[in-house]
């Protein structure tokens, strides 16, 4: 029932368990850690859904910040707390065993940054009959859907905080519509293609709250070489931040 | 005054003229003459302020539907009338010299696609006053605007028609908000990065007129290599679609 995934990094190792009936961390969560901006004044960044905690737990490599993940599922709680402990990092994660819709923060101490890495189906597309109810929720808009997410976020995000998302291409449309609704301009846009010569089949959005217009169109993420292996891009990310390193 | 350039293609040459103190033709016109979609069935294509004509010629070497440019400058429409006369292209392409709000289609012959190179600058952005009042028209919005160009081209179209516009990366948002406002559902979307590893800083945009949604983003086009040379995928075009002929 139980898996253990070894998860190495430049300077330690993570170790990240994982259910096998559960979403298993996977490359998403790696990219959208690696994509967001994260200024050396952050305080707080909230990951919304975090299950295992795996994007807390790559970020934790990546900043000092407080980071905070929430999660409605409980089973993936436990596994979350689980995690944190292993990896010695209950100063600096915590986990909220709530729906996301309930989060609220002081007006006076808004978050900086808030991550999501959401279901990316809509409920009824594409739907699996032998997907059990953890994957559902993780995959499917059941729990909430892509404009909860973002009209939460917005609610709690300071202003010129930041949102990053990563989603599928075909929706990019309707996210940049729902973020711009909720007052969270794009500012950052990065394509992953799965090799070079193929159509993106993963997108990185980021936005910021109250913030002026003016997208960029950064460089695209080729994930696989043509033989199937991770890029030495996603490889480096997987190794961790080479570039803070140096 | 008078330029020549000599515009090599597969198998055939196009000549074309152009002057010094007009907007020039350049790699804008191949990228998105190559981009947009043209099935077998097409009957019309228009060129929204076609200057020159540069994009109906390139266009008239990958179809043989009906190519009509329109063009509001009087000293660009005799440019253009030249061009398709020294091309023996008068059969193929009709410039109007006109204004695209004007623009008007008979009800029961709509247009199956509108193709522009718009101007990419609002009105007092990046302004130039060694700009003369040519160059000014073709890179400002001082005739026509985004909006009037995506309302101009969704009048004319047939349902499921094409509008195909090749623009700057940071009116993505307000493109796609366009678009969406006059029903021209966003289908294709390609970046243009100058080199590998740079940001992008053209985007090629195809929307369907009453169209379903589902976006696509393609693999990018890198228009450069390292040492400032064309790339082979843009040196291809610049020879013709050597896919379409073999």
């Amino acid at each position: 029932m139980v898996k253990v995934e070894n998860y190495l990094l430049e300077n330690k190792e993570l170790k990240i368990i994982q259910r096998k009936d559960m979403f298993n961390f996977s490359l998403d969560s790696v990219l959208l850690s690696h994509f967001v901006f994260i200024p050396a004044k952050t305080k707080t960044i909230v990951d919304f859904g975090t299950n295992n905690a795996a994007i807390p737990l790559i970020l934790s490599q990546l900043t000092n910040a407080n980071i905070i993940g929430l999660e409605i599922q409980p089973e993936a709680v436990e596994l979350a707390n689980e995690n944190i402990d292993n990896n010695n990092l209950t100063n600096q994660v915590t986990i909220k065993h709530m729906d996301i819709l309930e989060y609220k923060v002081d007006p006076n101490d808004k978050v900086n940054i808030v991550v999501c890495n959401p279901p990316f189906f809509k409920v009824g597309e594409k739907s699996n009959l032998n997907e059990n109810r953890y994957l559902q929720i993780a995959r499917h808009e059941i729990m909430i859907n892509l404009e909860q997410i973002i009209q939460s976020a917005a609610r709690v995000l300071e202003n010129n905080g930041r949102f990053a998302m990563i989603h599928r291409p075909d929706r990019l449309i309707e996210i940049i519509e729902l973020m711009r609704k909720y007052k969270i301009e794009p500012k950052r846009l990065k394509m992953v293609h799965p090799k070079f010569g193929c159509a993106a089949n993963m997108i990185l959005i980021e936005g910021r709250f109250q913030g002026k217009n003016g997208l960029i169109i950064e460089s695209p993420i080729y994930a696989h070489n043509d033989d199937g292996s991770y890029s030495d891009e996603v490889k480096e990310m997987f190794l961790g931040d080479k570039d803070e390193e140096n």
